[in-house]
């Protein structure tokens, strides 16, 4: 398991940023189908997959609002965040066994009440496959 | 399984409604953790989570997006849809084996692009946790 790391809002500059890389591997998309309970054959059925204008298997859309999350949580600000809000724009389909790496982009911070601003991005081969905003409450330095 | 369903964007109405319920249950907390590699001890780890100003564990907030995926994807527009834009904005956690409720509603249709925008609400005994709006584009029915 990967460490987690925490930046406190009084360490977090404008411009910061932090990527981690995630694999919509079939056994991710087959999990994500049950916990989500979105069992569309268009994420896990190839034979149907292939009748769509996907041409083949996708994973589910909100697959990469979970690793934004992830990646928000573990990395940046990282442990003792709390999620504020969260917006996402999907612009192109994850294949099956695609790598996305997602970015994230610090910027606003409001040192006063640690609202923290982030750039959220998922792209796969360098090509952008969503962007959002996402609001978070960073942890403050312990007094 | 659960039925899925379709509705034809010549056959949504504003003010439609859909809704489905969920239960924030340990297997389920788990695996969401697995899948989204989000590992923070606030959603698994009960000790450390009665440590917290949650006083005790908490879903993830991106399985909330997960779930109005799934009702979107099955229940409105349903089987069919593409999914353009996400937001979400967390007003509550949700609690270990809490049930949670998706509700939506249609607020806008455009026919000619079949693009539909969609009120996404999450409530647990009846108290709103999560609200935002989705952006999809619905089926059209098969000349």
């Amino acid at each position: 398991m990967r460490e987690a790391q925490t930046v406190f809002v009084e360490d977090l500059v404008i411009g910061q940023t932090y990527e981690r890389s995630f694999t919509a591997s079939d056994a991710v998309i087959r999990a994500f189908a049950d916990v989500s309970e979105d069992h569309n054959p268009i994420h896990t059925d190839e034979a149907f997959a292939a009748t769509t204008p996907f041409r083949g298997r996708i994973a589910h859309g909100a697959l990469l609002g979970a690793w934004i999350s992830a990646t928000i949580a573990d990395g940046l600000p990282g442990r003792g965040s709390i999620y504020v809000s969260q917006s996402l724009m999907f612009k192109r389909a994850v294949k099956l066994d695609d790598t996305v790496t997602i970015g994230l982009t610090v910027t606003a911070i409001d040192t006063k009440t640690a609202h923290v601003t982030l750039s959220t991005v998922a792209k796969v081969r360098n090509k952008l496959y969503a962007d959002g905003v996402a609001e978070v409450i960073a942890p403050k330095r312990p007094a």
